[in-house]
């Protein structure tokens, strides 16, 4: 029931989290020369045996001897199962919310273009300061998209298999275990990093960091639209969709959904990436005593909350309303304090600085990234 | 599939959360003069709805209009609904982690009585310092856990309803709208707090301090045991369940599944505390745009963690092994060490200070608060 | 050269911490029969001394076994000494934050009484809703004081010493430790409550607590102020301080300099108080290997952004500009959208509810806890 | 008086602080063609005029204006230099940071390459699992190190000047903006981005998580210090430093001072991280109104944290004492368990799979990074 968490439907929840572990054991299966044909099956976990190991492996482990002749699991720990799990559901996530960030680029790159000239008052400590253009505001927002895409696609990139067995030297696996841990890498189309990562958690924190980023990114352009959209200033509105933003007694009431949700989800991403951290802090011994098991609620939060607001964020730029105009004559209003630094003048479209610069600097990168775009 | 969730099954999932709402919408129906049988109706709500709506409250209303009639939801706004229910899930929480915690409260008053004479090192900076006795540690946890208990209960006590439609002033309620209120808080056994809480966070905060806490005295509590049951320390162990602790590879095994767990609980508790707070100091204009909504999901994860930590732990002490001759053994043969302090001697029992009259001033704290548990 | 922190000089900084340290130390000495009078004498500690021995007690007793003759420190361990000055340091920081908070209150409760019919637009989701009062949104914020005001008060009266030598068991105090514990406490002015605290950490994490909630309330007022005192919007002005809010570039610039302070003291009072719950849920043995030693500049921050808050606070809120016209003009305008939700209507301030009620309640707690401040 | 703290004299604070704003105004007076020269002259700011400005930067101005003839700072906003004065204090850090952790990987490529056959148990969830080496436990440490060391260079190369003028469109700059923009850049050794980043924080995030990382690396070897030092299980050992580790109450104590300290620092990281993303999601407008000045404290705290225990780190690393032959007859005392995982045995030496290439991987990492520590 929390808005908007039907759009990261079937890639973090337990359903999703189970395959995934599934998915590993086939692939170690195959490595084992164990051939598994699983059709759609899925167990169901018993929680009270889930809690008893101390997570969902092996109960998993257990019912899939059951179905299956011939070793599974030989050779790994319930970690390299989970962990590898884990990271097949960041990669739907990173390819999902990608491609989100690409439609927000894509917009907000129309955007900057088109407004390349609109002259709005720029605000610093909320107060105004000097004109800037609402094509520099986008273009603004747009530099941090694009970092938080160049910065997924290498996180993406390098989205490794755990594979140690039960402390980290693959003694269980009895042919070439290198060999072994690759094949297992190369089934799942994941990375083997050369040797396991039990814990040395920077695969996790770095995934972590990369979508707080994007988060960051995204809630500051909610924010700054949040203020745009306050209806003493209305130089932004979201878009207008049938039943979107109601109020449950008002009947006037356009609420800025999208904007709102946006926020919400970059003041929670923050406490997120520092949980992760904080757990490989602690991660202790050949595998951790509590650190890796908080772990998994808090990156399973984090990667639910980039795809929802990567989601949403698409959603409310392509369909933002900017009303020039507005912004025109307020900046012409107010001409007198937005070229104060200067001394004094009318036309605030005369002390722009560089800001057009700025614009062509950003979709520069953005074209250079995805030239199909370029008008 | 998370280890110990079914713990809290029932008490914060999103079918809860919708009773909840419906009992707060119930309620309001009654002070409106409504009566509304509902039976076991629970309405199916439209994700996409949530979302448009920004939250549940809206379609749930639309669904309970269709089913009721005379007057519904007037007067109120939906937060009004949701932060109530989240109070009534709260309440269900507080009385069964309370619970718990009583019966950790009893074994370790149980265990601190029957080990007030079993002396073992103490250790400070991981190293040995002087003397102490296991009831002495145990009395420690003790104190922690019924500070714990006595702040749930004030925080118990004072869940409040929150009440206070579009901006806070009750202005569509018609006749007596402090009456109202009032009466929509005895229907529901909560508190009303004289004046709605839209922007005014504490009632969220000082529960989710609280909570918090009693993560903390449960979690360094499992940290020792942790260190305590390692192999060559072992000075305690965890009880034996058929089943538990077990690994995916070594048959051997049997980890301390629940002190790892409720180690984990602690880990993540602060982080989620602190998003309480930040929502709180971001609760702007009457009601928030983004603040109160990034609450819910870290509101609903302390909630749900506090009830399995508190479960997990009461099981964990009742169950615990304690190895006082281990103990006693190694305090024997460390004794040169522990006590260099007084310049030597050879009896680690001749050298405990106070530690009975500690044991005792908790012991007594407890008695006080539950006198039938006296011996 | 951080804003703001010379209002805290002298109480927090490190000559302050080693002036709380020797008061301690004398307080004991005197529990030892010692007479020590140092007059105004600090030690000035070699830091790798510090280093060395992990914290600044040892180097400061050597100093003081100089100086004094007769028996100092004798059953104490460096943690009593240090969490016992950090509990001084609290007490200072308690009284100065709370007589600046009754500053913040008074002057609430003047603006609250004195804008009871100022109307105004209300606004949630950052849109107009129903109309307010200014009185309600001051008085809204006077409760968040008040609450701090009550919560803070009884954590000073609760602030304890800490007293339980190397391993909490006050081995080496020869004569009656309790009663010297009791006369240390009462030395000093502070509680002793019965036992030592070494790893039970809830005096530091609900001293903590208590400083997060006073932030968030001032923080949510910041934050309001920083909304309505934009141009665009207007309806407050921080008051004009001859050289404050100026700009290094902008000669028109009159920067809400205070309330961006506070709103930025507000963004990170819930992560240090995070770090104290996690330091709380990882003191571990007798004394902890690390956990403690985080402790200290995550409190010391803590208690000197609490200061600094408070006092800009008030400094705000009593010279604060509120413009009634500017909003009474604007809820006259929005007439239509603020009263759609009872079909329409010219008039705002017919529509106000129990506003006066609710301002009527809190201006009520403020005087049965100050009644001089009655008109 | 905060243990350790002198080692990151000069670094991070407020002199340092002043300092590199200096070194950024006279950077920026030299692009418009005023030469300055100041000798050792820093001023001395007036508290109040800092908060007055709200940074330190228009009170600085104002001295450097009074001493030099010719432009200074025209064209540049306060956050311009103060941003760049970080920016500059981060490159002092990362460089010490950096040729700490050099020590740091120098001396765990040693301990990997010497005791990649010291067998010693392996552990998990605090439970003896199966055999490894201490070579592969320092392998993996050292391989979080070689990831940081990594990290923090692509960061170093890439600090950031900040150049945007009031609004970032640098306005106020007469002539060539982005070449003057690129000429400041290069005075000072930093690179030009293209355009500012006033309210795109990523370069400070990127930054923080970085640092944070490094921390996690160095947190998790202390922890695994700490508790292989315990005495019970005695396996490694803090070096003897004259001096170091003593208690202020108990003669015979030598505690691991220097992995408490690690281990401290480690457990504080992670919430200034978080800080900084906060701050990054909250940075609105043009210049936002408190989460600018929010980061500053949160930032230079991680800085000296991160200088601080990479030394820390570094002394502890190289002094380290290995306790070889206890491991060895722990391994051996503890076959039954330790070979379990494969029917049982007597050689724990047997049973170590490919441990041995996992070291010769990390340290063909660490060789082809620094040829010259070849042996």
């Amino acid at each position: 029931v929390l808005p908007g968490s039907y759009r990261a439907a079937g890639l973090v929840d337990d359903a999703a989290f189970v395959r995934a572990m599934l998915e590993a054991e086939v692939a170690w299966a195959r490595v084992l020369g164990t051939s598994v044909s699983l059709g759609s099956w899925v167990p169901v976990l018993d929680p009270s045996e889930v809690e008893a190991a101390g997570n969902p492996v092996l109960p998993l482990v257990s019912a899939l001897r059951a179905r299956v002749s011939g070793p599974v699991h030989t050779g790994l720990t319930s970690q390299d199962v989970l962990d590898t799990a884990l990271m097949l559901l960041a990669r739907g996530v990173l390819t999902r919310v990608s491609g989100d960030l690409e439609r927000v680029a894509a917009a907000l790159a129309r955007l900057a273009d088109e407004h390349r000239a609109s002259v709005m008052a720029g605000r610093t400590l909320t107060q105004f300061a000097v004109p800037i253009t609402f094509g520099l505001k986008a273009a603004r927002w747009l530099a941090g998209v694009l970092d938080s895409l160049g910065e997924l696609e290498v996180v993406s990139r390098n989205l490794p298999v755990q594979c140690g067995g039960a402390a980290g030297t693959l003694a269980r696996v009895e042919s070439d275990p290198l060999a072994a841990a690759s094949a297992f890498a190369g089934f799942l189309g994941l990375v083997w990093p050369g040797m396991p990562w039990h814990t040395y958690r920077a695969p996790v924190t770095r995934l972590g960091d990369a979508l707080v980023r994007a988060c960051d990114a995204l809630g500051v352009m909610a924010a700054d639209l949040l203020t745009l959209g306050r209806p003493e200033i209305d130089e932004v509105r979201e878009g207008a969709v049938a039943g979107r933003g109601g109020s449950s007694t008002m009947p006037h009431k356009r609420n800025p959904v999208l904007s709102v949700l946006v926020n919400s989800a970059a003041l929670q991403a923050p406490q997120l990436g520092a949980q992760l951290h904080l757990c490989a802090a602690r991660a202790v011994d050949e595998r951790p005593d509590g650190a890796w098991h908080a772990e998994w609620p808090s990156l399973r939060s984090l990667l639910e909350i980039a795809v929802v607001v990567a989601s949403q964020a698409a959603e409310l730029v392509e369909g933002l309303e900017v009303h020039a105009d507005v912004m025109a004559r307020r900046a012409s209003e107010a001409a007198g304090e937005l070229l104060a630094e200067r001394g004094g003048g009318t036309d605030p479209a005369s002390h722009l600085g560089v800001a057009e610069s700025f614009v062509d600097e950003v979709l520069k990168r953005w074209e250079m990234r995805c030239p199909t775009t370029k008008a």
